[in-house]
């Protein structure tokens, strides 16, 4: 494919690890598109992509899966600039792989959760030149992956409900007049660095998928468990993928 | 169905109002329901009772369908006492419309969006007696359905993401903090309440159906034509379910 030829780019949210969560749409878009480009490895987390594997061999797609190779981010760099180079480098792999093919139509992508929290999917989509005509399919996120295992409404009755991350949580504290936050992309368990008087969580791990794991309850009854569950998971695959939300002066029948 | 049999409850996110929402998960739950529980009108949207009835009727089910008639929320009581005995009365009319069917087996309900963001049917389902077992099936919410239509990630990189209300931004002012604002429940286009300077909207009304309008820009310059549009297509449908997203300093790139 001439990158010239790279005019529609989906981007499909394929959930948490579960094939139940696939959509309709989701569905649709994968026997519609021509080429499905899939991360090879290099992300440490080769359960992924094998889930993108068994999701594409459980679809009805005729489409030719085309593998790219993902960087390595260059931790030696401040933050932002690091993450700037490194989208630069997906984008460039993304088209690299894409040139060594002669078949062309919409090429479809599988991302993690939905495509629009905490993923740079459409970001490094908005880099390549020329631009395609971007699609973005909704996939069921972690944090709904969470809420429905635990059976537990995201947001309090009128109440705000903040999405941070574990970095944000330990420098800026708990993000002011919300009643419920939820932590991304936490790898320090920085639920332990709040006052943990009245405050109530609600964590898991592999979510929809086999392995799941749920955990929950008053910061310090369950800190310790969650933490050492966690660890012994992740020893166990090698990685962990993990969210969790917090609720502080919780009572139940008012959640 | 003595109220005694009432098991299993299963709370099925039904996406906003696309029938490519449903996920697999949800269109087995629905096939393996024994019966499925519709409001049946006086929620004033005879829309969206429709597409249930359409989701209903593309799906594999054979369960059967018993309606129920929403209550009117009781406006002359403070707001929180008036919504605590407006979901008890819901509880109660489940429980009356189930118990005139002989047919026992696991009970589906269909929730718009997904059913932890914004949606009191979890709440309500723990107020049953003898409780049931609740499973909650995660479904696309009015969030992702507007992310995914402006192709916009909901989050900046290591940004804070608030979920509030109109009311709570009209009262509260802009969550402190906060990169992104998703406004839900805002009958009010409460973003002119906020300073307009650098402040972007991404608007979205109808999200996933064919009615579907969308918009977005600096406030200083959409949002007369937002509030123009959202009064016209509410006199048009008879209702509007509509939802936007606000960011401050706006850099296309850092977006």
């Amino acid at each position: 494919m001439d990158n010239d030829m790279l005019k529609d780019l989906w981007l499909i949210g394929i959930g948490t690890g579960s094939l139940g969560h696939l959509t309709a749409e989701g569905a649709q878009a994968l026997k519609d598109a021509a080429i499905i480009l899939v991360p090879q490895k290099g992300d440490g987390k080769t359960d992924l992509a094998e889930i993108r594997h068994r999701i594409i061999a459980a679809s009805d797609t005729t489409a030719k899966v085309i593998g790219f190779e993902y960087p390595v981010r260059d931790l030696e760099q401040p933050y932002l600039d690091g993450v700037d180079a490194w989208h630069d480098d997906i984008a460039r792999r993304w088209q690299a792989a894409l040139a060594s093919t002669q078949v062309s139509g919409p090429v479809a992508m599988l991302v993690w959760g939905d495509p629009a929290l905490y993923d740079s999917t459409i970001r490094i989509a908005a880099r390549l030149a020329p631009q395609p005509s971007v699609r973005v399919v909704p996939g069921i996120s972690a944090i709904q992956a969470l809420t429905a295992a635990h059976t537990l409404p995201l947001n309090t009755i009128n109440g705000v409900v903040a999405i941070t991350t574990g970095r944000r949580l330990r420098n800026a504290g708990w993000p002011e007049g919300a009643e419920t936050v939820v932590v991304m992309l936490d790898g320090e368990c920085s639920f332990t660095r709040l006052p943990p008087e009245g405050l109530m969580i609600w964590w898991g791990a592999f979510l929809g998928m086999e392995e799941q794991i749920l955990d929950h309850g008053l910061v310090q009854d369950v800190a310790d468990r969650i933490i050492s569950t966690r660890q012994l998971a992740r020893n166990e695959h090698g990685w962990i993928m993990d969210i969790y939300i917090l609720r502080r002066d919780y009572v139940q029948n008012a959640a």
